[in-house]
């Protein structure tokens, strides 16, 4: 039972950038022997750090793991809950012993290190609720750019493991700061409350990119009202794309969510349904807004199209304005400056000024048809 | 079990500019510990005001509460019903205070406060029935904006308290001055028809902001008709937008009454059954008009598109015809302009009228042709 | 139990011109206590006609009913079928009335009285299966616009109450006929029979409007196919939104007539279902020919744009010809007008004819190579 | 119980053309008592021709039937099945005398000849299963377009009715040869499969339809790819609306093949299941077919779009280059045509030749910059 | 039971080139008896190669077969697993054999050499689990199009058959590598995992195309953004058409997997399942993959637009700008090439530099006015 499973997983593309690195390393699992382990995301060079948090309502003891062989030794029959927080899930060897320890699914494994597998949440017959989930960051760059961590939860009788990309820094220092301080219900609860606490983080997280996005979408806002000429479409598009695939990895959360409160499940207990329906609520507000932030880019590049219409129509006018006013006055300087020998008007002492005249009025005339017709 | 709570809700932008205002203050909840309250609208100087309503058949006795003591005390086992109307959601400790003495989640408290919350139901274990929707109001500018207060509602078993933002006058005064008055059936009924009859009151104000939508799309349509230039597909636009929000508010009642017409639920009587039917049939309606509204603003947007582009049009052909006619012209002008010492038209007496004859001659046809192509 | 009820609805908007003229009296009812009966449809100047029909299979009356006293009395207990056809439904004390006598909920009159209620069928705990639906009629002006008159159905244990607006003349008297006449079945069968002849000649009164839009659509097919110009993109557009709101006004019929087939309800009896089931075809087959034409429409809107796009192109290459042929002429001419003293060619004696002859070789030159671009 | 029915089919309008000329027949059917058989097809000249054949295992007997009352007669509790092929259904007394000897409901002998319905199963309470379906024929015109006619069967305990429009010749033919010849299975089987058969013919026929069609469409692909430009757009169009018209006249097939399998029905035995479940994939196959050819057309119309739009482009670049180019040179030699008594160059002996040179310089300045942007 | 069966299948037209050829070789099955066996892909000169591999976690045994006489003989009883790896299906008479050997049905057959059938899973009665899918192959032009492979599964009691065209080299070279190397658990499983395993390798293919149209993709991003002119909108709509096509083919699989998962099947083993939630997991991720490459074209085709639009823009304002400041200058100078006898100004010494400066003057008003405007 080598739990090893192939990296069959695509150019899912959570992001344009990241799906495009990862489609060179894929190839290697694929093909092989389903069941091979195979780490397909960018190369990290630091050492996973793993942290075991044991807690009580009455007791709290944080350590950092040093060797996987004193891990699950003393967790047999206790009655506190324990919090193994995986902090990088490129070292393949380590994720496998691991496995081995919690009598992990070798399936489930492959989906931990698959960074470009989708949210899912399965539950494996060994009573282990399995569920994996995308933290969003966005880059600071311009135009806006959203990047997605792989993170991944296991939901066991009195424990959870919580795995993550050693990407950013750890999010989950939150929660952990929140448990040594014993503060609001964390500690009074099971380990379904602390997988709640967790996913709650990660939602929350979601909420600041949106409001990033949110800023961008204001200053586009407002360059399309001012009608700034230089703004690009294609900053638009990129903005409706990274919010296209921002959804895309949010929208599964709320089918899982839904599942965890429909359920009758042994894993989450009834004093925590509530707390699971907040979540799902806060999920489909984050749906609901990049829903409304995607209809305004689409509104803004109907707006800012009508504005580029508008001004090309306004060079039209001109154009033809210029054309319709200068053409017959070229026209009539044309006819006086003709050599015939007999033209009765250029011996007239007056006729430079009666051609001067007939211009003038040509003009007004244009000038006053063009009135008429409101194009000028 | 401290009712705090964290206002996590997103920019939810229920209309722009609420959205943009509260993403400020939306922060100071994220990361914070599930369960800890945070007012995240706009601020507010008055000081909340709560009135209590009991009345039967044959009673009917009104008061402002002064102070939250003096409130749940001479309520139990009464044969009248209460309705507690809490005008003003910021004073977070107040509604803490009331959560305790009510039993009320503090999950409840949470939905009551975030003022980005969308409409929901939830029936909670506590026996509360809670309802949040939005009150939608136009604002008097131009365009047409729409803005919308968070209001809540709890049923119990013999009271009924309403939660509004004190942002406009009290919306509820009708129904008061109803139950005052004893008019129709309003005081022979308990709790639940109370709660339909808050209802119906939002729903009722739902017509009056789609009449004033209405109207500005009249004008819309009036000014496409005339085929007025200056307008501004920007506007339509917006409304477009502001029907997509209000739609977006509106939507989640439909469910939420279908909800409690179809369950067997303790709090909902038979004989309140077909006025929530009934107020079922009202939403619909109204979210029938504003697809339709949505669907003429598509319409004129495309007829005013049209009609852009068939100006655009006889521009076109206007400076097409002055450059084809002027053109020849100009030309023939041009070759007797050249200084040859050997051209015999030059001498002819009769050549500058030959040209003149020539000239004319080309422009009709010029016309006839275009006459002919129907660009004329 | 004042048989009142608030006019609520709002500008359902059947009809642009209907919904635009209800939305002043629509307001009265707002925020009144539910129960309040409000008609909102247009003033009618005539008095309220009620015919009495009284038929069993050997047996047939037809009288003027001129006072509601005499009206239920008779009726209890007999083993004939009646049907009221009440033609006119402004005068809102006599249909108080009415529902008193018939004992109708009060809410159920709100709905008959109610012209911007869309089409819907309910049970009530009284027995009474109420149906309202929509009379289509064409506006005989041009371009098309279809109305729609308010018609409602209360079918009871042995009678049948019908109500229709008094706008045009009473559309029923065909059924009148068939039953003085005992054609077909009609007379043989109870109540429910009557129900389904009542609403079948409402289908077959949309097979008519159906054909004056398929009318309107073949010459406005015509002129697109024949390229008229002066064809207004506004007309299509008009066209298709009235397609919109009839098929809004036709669409929840068919959920109607397929409960009336599916429930196990007493109303319709086993003998009657494949009446029903053949309404509902036909109502499928009125869908399905909207949708048809309104695909035609949008089909023609295409054909027509790309036809005007098609002249504008026309437009541009005569433009493109015209300057680039005589652009470089007139460059010529313009050349051999300078005032140089020292200008070999003007001495030629054939200068005159060379630079003809390089004019008709720049102008055949240009035709050719256009030729090639097959832009003439 | 007088079989006659109203023709109340609207233009649903399987084609354009039928649907036209039928509008003129429907009316005659609006309006009168349901149960009133009207012929709305077009005036066929030919009689009714009807064929019965008699087949077991080992036994077959074909005849032309003349008088309907030889038919019946010969019937009961034979084990053998009989095919009654009747090629013609505008003889509606014909068609109603057939429905009394085999005691059809006299809603199904209406769907019979309404060549209007659109494909429908019904399983009458007389335990007859009638199905009614398209037969789909392609005008060999340029551009194509699809004609239908109406087909229904009739499925009995022993025998099949099968009814058809006598417009093309008999399509049912092969499936008499293969009968008399006892190809396959055909004989061995009860009337289930000689239903299946049937409707196998039909199926069959569409994808010769879609056979021409996809000739169509290549012949215009290739077209399209060459950029030929008297392309007509109204052609893809006609060719679009062919593709979802026929698709609407086959997709009701789906479901109802569907039900047949589904349903435990008498009608259809355990051994011929497979074969209508084969039928359903050839359906499906069809209409996979339809809708790659309707993406297809799109993308064909949007390709031929944008090659317009590229020539269109090019015409545009063309004109700015020569009014780019002569307009400068024009005005050059404008200024050497003025008549200044003062004018140092004109005096100069190589002023001719230095303006040449500049004229040079300007036009070899402008095409280089032309070459820049890349304009040429 | 001769089991042949007619190629009705139309134009299903995997890929557009597979789908033209096809359309000839179909029409020969039409109309046939149901039960004719047609081969109607492309002409294969190779004859069918037949292996037979037979296994149990501790024996292999692999062999070319030559006759199908010996071939089911051996095989009752056994407790090893047999794979019968048909590569070729256009020899209609040996697949007709081999049906008959296995007890296939014949409209089971008919599905295995219709290569235009789409993907399907069906349980036959003789307990045999059928499934056909299409193999994907990139072509290795420009631009990028997929042709697919017929591949077909029958599922056994202990063995399974497997069918291919023999058109690329044998894919599942891979899975009997596998297998005689004892790799992972392949060996220690029955016939339900081997089929895992071919699907597996069949769902890895995907990916590999998908890599390659990602590559396809990436580079039209990149001329996108660079701005490259030449780019043809053809080949990006043939690339949304391969990538729509692709979609279509793999598309049905999902609910395929999804029904050997759900149901109670006897051919699925429970150890199985988990590895069949893999693959559906995989085939999503392939779903998705080609949602976004399809979503990120229409957003190329999108900037590809504005892009030349821009550069339009750009053209008509270089053109607008050019007439309107030489238009001006010509009509000055034609003014003083009049040849009025009276014209003051051309007896002024300074009169020509008065014009130039006039001149100037309006060039640099001109030049300023289309600054201000931001037309330059």
């Amino acid at each position: 039972m080598n739990g090893t499973e192939s990296g069959k997983s695509a150019g899912g593309s959570s992001t344009r950038n990241g799906g495009r690195k990862s489609r060179k390393y894929r190839k290697r699992g694929l093909l092989t022997s389903p069941g091979t382990l195979t780490y397909i995301g960018p190369d990290i060079g630091l050492k996973t750090k793993i942290r075991r948090i044991r807690y009580s309502e009455h007791m709290y003891k944080e350590e950092a793991v040093k060797s996987l062989d004193e891990c699950r030794s003393a967790e047999n029959g206790e009655n506190f809950t324990t919090w193994l927080n995986i902090d990088g899930i490129h070292e393949v060897p380590l994720i496998e012993k691991l496995g081995k320890l919690y009598h992990l699914h070798p399936l489930l494994l492959e989906d931990v290190v698959n960074t470009e597998h989708k949210p899912k949440l399965e539950l494996y017959d060994t009573g282990h609720l399995f569920l994996t989930l995308k933290m969003l960051h966005v880059d600071s760059e311009s135009p806006i750019s959203i990047s997605s961590e792989h993170v991944s939860f296991v939901l066991g009788k009195n424990y959870v493991l919580s795995f993550q990309e050693e990407l950013t820094s750890d999010i989950f220092t939150t929660v952990e700061n929140r448990l040594e301080a014993s503060v609001g219900k964390t500690r009074r609860n099971g380990p379904d409350y602390l997988l709640f606490a967790l996913m709650d983080v990660v939602v929350d997280n979601y909420f600041i990119v949106l409001e990033k996005l949110g800023d961008a979408l204001d200053a586009t806002e407002d360059q399309v009202i001012r009608g700034v000429q230089e703004l690009s479409l294609k900053d638009m598009y990129a903005l409706k794309r990274e919010l296209t695939l921002a959804r895309r990895q949010i929208w599964p959360l709320r089918d899982m969510v839904n599942q965890l409160i429909r359920e009758d499940n042994m894993q989450i207990s009834k004093e925590a349904i509530p707390y699971y329906r907040d979540l799902y609520d806060h999920i489909m507000q984050v749906l609901d807004t990049i829903d409304s932030y995607r209809e305004l880019v689409a509104s803004l590049v109907d707006v800012h199209l009508s504005t580029i219409s508008n001004r090309m129509n306004q060079v039209m006018k001109t154009l033809t304005i210029f054309s319709a006013v200068f053409m017959p006055l070229t026209f009539i300087v044309g006819v006086y400056g003709m050599n015939f020998e007999f033209m009765p008007e250029l011996k007239d002492p007056n006729g430079y000024y009666y051609v001067w005249g007939l211009m003038v009025a040509v003009t007004i005339g244009m000038i006053f048809y063009f009135k008429t017709k409101k194009w000028m």
